[in-house]
């Protein structure tokens, strides 16, 4: 079962309902995150835009941090790089993200983004960062 | 006027739609981005989720590096870091991206976010990056 | 006159030392450092190694972060990402790093790190990253 | 037996040499440099300054890239991003670099840093970076 605050704080980000993510797992240190490739999220050439592999891999790494802080802790990003390894195409993109360390205040996490058709998989993304107990 | 194939562009962008952006200003280097800040967009405080922020710098980046491209190209983002600088809340988002160095294939580029609140401006983001032509 | 506190960090870097590097200016956000370029610190094509611009600008972009800083504290890097423009080649390496913000915590900077060649300049590396005081 | 190409490369870099680093393995997308942690190579507290654990990570990265790409290019970095875990402090630092996707022209790569006194490993940096073939 998903930690209560990590599943509340999840369905209160309107962002994740927009994208229609779901929230597959979360605890010790790591997160996965599954969402569809919709039509209304795409750049220029089809494919999901770069804020959307963004935005799941930066939420699968801020929940893989906020599991490991105390109780009444809220997440958020200090900064996060992505590399872009190709472009998000397919029927869904899965995020993970996990903890690399969990210092006193400032977490260093890492995430992946999948591209998923059919059976498939394909890399598209690789995010490194820091996230911040608030 | 904006660079017909830059608004073309935009326009091909589902993401953009539905952040409800608009091309402000694109031409030698540098692209003005501006968006409302959005109900579903949001991460868990209420804020534009950083992916909005992300989104927007990223685009503005990539516009005005296409900017400085031959005729004919497109741009795609081969990494992007950001770094929050404070949450992004009130009425509107302002990206500025600008080229820093183009050279003959990598386009090494900048942008600031900006969110709005009646007049008041507040820095929410600094983007540094590369975006490649294709 | 720089400020004796920051002056007597900079002397105590004994990597500062071993690259020559001489603290020219510094105060209110921002920080200057110059330095030679060594045979000593070169990569495999006879330009300084990525890893001596990287330095020069993380250590004016720290002591920069510093200058704002209250008496008592020191700093440290939490993250930095750097972007290469061009082979740094020349006489001399100049580092200018300024502060973007500074928060109670942490303090986001950024640094440019410019090759001399007599009177010729040429941009070399731009960093962008986060400071803590301890 | 180590790649000569590569061995070559790393004997040409004067950089390598002033840490007192050594190639220790390469092949195959993966390269592991060990250096000594130098007195002359330290930032105020003592520690080896940032930039060292920058040059060898960044190194070891690039070695791992260049292992996987064809006879006659050299390597160069487009831009790192380095993630600071703790001091460097202790005897030895071991770096280990490697490809995540080795594309066309552009090469993601991702290095870890550790330091060892006596048995004791601790991370000292987690870099993600792109290289690219010249």
């Amino acid at each position: 079962m998903i930690d209560p605050r990590i599943a509340d704080s999840f369905a209160r980000q309107s962002m994740m309902t927009s994208l229609q993510a779901r929230l597959i797992e979360v605890g010790a240190g790591r997160c996965v995150i599954h969402a569809p490739l919709l039509a209304g999220f795409q750049q220029q050439h089809g494919a999901a835009h770069a804020g959307v592999a963004f935005t799941l891999g930066d939420s699968a790494a801020g929940y893989a941090a906020l599991s490991l802080m105390p109780e009444g802790q809220e997440v958020m990003t200090v900064e996060m790089k992505i590399n872009l390894l190709s472009p998000a195409m397919g029927d869904m993109l899965h995020a993970v993200g996990e903890v690399v360390r969990a210092g006193r205040r400032l977490t260093i996490v890492r995430a992946e983004v999948v591209a998923l058709t059919g059976e498939t998989r394909k890399n598209v993304a690789l995010l490194q960062g820091t996230m911040i107990g608030v």
